[in-house]
């Protein structure tokens, strides 16, 4: 039963991509003051901040927050939260809980990741499989990838999907990503290119995964009655449905390795909180970390059958205006993944889209959008639902 | 505006010191288990799990959640809330809000460090590091505890403090923690030995600071409808404040080296909500882990007039049974220091105390406790205001 309603004010976000100029806490202050000024709110006005960081908060700052509001001149209260790489959806559900809670009316959300701070060989490779059982997977020698080899296989041999048809999904989201000004990746990338290319992990090849990059995101929330009284703040998009659900951990102890539990579970949730359907979702951000990723994802979130998203994608079904717009900003493909910040700018694309801001991604139509953020294999997903913009007055 | 409340129904705690049989997962899950059998409840009736760590949970697995699930066998989603040496009481605060969102019923918050991990020299006081200010102190060679003598002598130079009221904090905690079945040392240590230990940053001694190791501890919380249909329940111990607040997080960016604002400005927001004044509280649990620490927060909270803090521990008013008991535990000196578990220890010490379980610990006569819980010198505090047990029936 919730009782009060919570909005986007507002967005920042900055370019991802190689960043080794600035430290993390400047490039979330970056994020976080354009998001300020596009609220239209005095940065005063913030009452906490919530920072989704997978790993850039255990690099010498503990809550990096403390960095990010010194750069941004100031002196709210923040606190960092972690979940994988789905640590910025963790974030914003966070906040949006503070929200509904009455105790808060205007609260920021930075996702950050500064990957380049860890220069070390291998690195990044080591965090990326602190997010799949180190027990059970990552001590026996599985990687993400090889892990992931495993879901697209199992995919494969259950529904006939095909390499073509895997591919589809990367050669869709670098085609969107032309249009991302802030995207890490601005070029389409040929089918061949994908089905040429050496494999990593059978059947994965070696441009199929997202790569890793720098960037940060924000978003500012505020309930209805703050922003009845400031005046200024010209745009708000409802939060309709935020909700997150678990699975095992490692993929040998889950029931079904074609379908991610946690995504349907949380999916169901959070379409229940917004009184909507599946069919009702117009665009969507999904964890397209894999092609798998992006094919589970738009079954397991209601949009087609069990077994149909490869068909769906070779279709075109989920191409911009398409049945339903998947990764207009060009998904973490072609976006780049900073872990931390890909969560909120799933959400920033969204709200833009709400918004009629899209530029060249905007699509025609547009009533509800949807966010999917994964940690690891599927262990934690998060869903979020945001409706039609509201404009005041 | 409030419209829910909320409730602790359930605590459970491990011993806290040095433990290298077990994982972190099996140990936070041994203090998660513990609580959900001291509520009453079936650990299904858990919607998510709110865990509080500063370091565990970038060891090897991100979002140290998965494995405390996995070995209590529970499949409900969990997040890693991190606020440095905070995290406990930021994990309490995130739960609080869940529930008061009325999107959740019954939450679980955890708090865990296992620092006999990091077994390279050096490793812990490098984490420890990380909760000062990267950039300006630790950088230019500053240390938690070189900056802790900083505000030791401040408090010494204006207002008289001296060394002898300085070590009966410690002493009075080694006392109150010999009564307490799960801490570190449960030994008395005499003055003496506190004023003739060689300095280690003057006038801090190596007897004075709290100790790390490893522990964890559990609360599960309620919301009052919760605990309606769930008949077997038979405490509650309501939340009544919930506040966190921040400062610059140098030293010397601050506008005062004799009182910390985070905890001023916390502990006036905590009042407020629960409607009291500090003269209500009976019994408090507060962050000692340095004496300095100690007498700060008994100022900075209300019991005492600023610059009385020494001379009020010096005449016993802080003793057990005092005119305000404080870590009746024995605090983080001598129940020891598992940086994310603390914060959690704390408010479990209150909860038994209102429930009358605290054993030898147990004041005479209680209506209010509070919780104060800071992260490095005090860039962020969290209180916490506990009030009377409520029994069902």
């Amino acid at each position: 039963m919730v009782k009060r309603n919570a909005f986007i004010i507002g967005t920042g976000i900055t370019g991802f991509g190689e960043n080794y100029e600035i430290s993390a806490g400047k490039l979330a202050s970056q994020a976080l003051t354009r998001a300020i000024e596009n609220s239209k709110i005095t940065k005063e006005s913030i009452q906490s901040t919530f920072i989704g960081s997978l790993v850039s908060g255990s690099n010498s700052q503990a809550s990096i927050g403390a960095n990010c509001l010194r750069e941004s001149n100031l002196k709210t209260p923040y606190v960092r939260i972690e979940a994988g790489n789905a640590s910025g959806a963790a974030a914003f559900h966070q906040a949006y809980l503070g929200l509904l809670s009455g105790i808060y009316d205007c609260l920021a959300v930075v996702g950050i990741e500064k990957l380049s701070d860890f220069v070390n060989v291998g690195i990044v490779e080591r965090i990326l499989s602190s997010t799949i059982d180190y027990q059970w997977e990552f001590e026996m020698g599985a990687t993400l990838t090889s892990l992931y080899a495993i879901l697209t296989k199992a995919h494969m041999r259950e529904f006939k999907t095909t390499l073509e048809q895997l591919a589809k999904v990367p050669v869709k989201n670098h085609k969107n990503g032309v249009n991302n000004p802030i995207a890490q990746f601005r070029k389409e990338i040929s089918i061949d290119r994908f089905l040429k290319a050496k494999r990593i992990a059978d059947p994965i090849g070696k441009f199929d995964p997202a790569t890793y990059c720098d960037g940060s995101a924000a978003v500012i929330l505020a309930s209805e009655e703050f922003i009845l009284q400031n005046k200024d703040i010209n745009s708000k998009v409802p939060i309709l449905g935020s909700s997150y659900a678990s699975d095992n951990l490692a993929l040998h102890h889950r029931d079904s390795l074609t379908e991610l539990y946690a995504t349907k579970t949380a999916a169901a949730t959070a379409y229940k909180m917004a009184n909507i359907k599946p069919e009702n979702i117009n665009v969507a951000e999904v964890h397209d970390s894999y092609p798998i990723g992006e094919i589970l994802a738009i079954e397991d979130l209601g949009f087609f059958e069990k077994g149909e998203g490869g068909r769906a994608v070779e279709e075109g079904l989920t191409d911009q205006n398409g049945q339903v717009s998947i990764n207009t900003s060009g998904g973490l493909k072609a976006r780049g993944d900073p872990f931390g910040a890909t969560g909120i700018a799933q959400i920033i694309e969204i709200t833009e889209q709400l918004r009629g801001e899209a530029g060249k991604r905007q699509i025609d139509s547009i009533n509800y959008g949807l966010t999917q953020n994964v940690m690891g294999t599927g262990a934690l997903t998060y869903v979020n639902i945001l409706g039609e913009e509201e404009v005041k007055k």
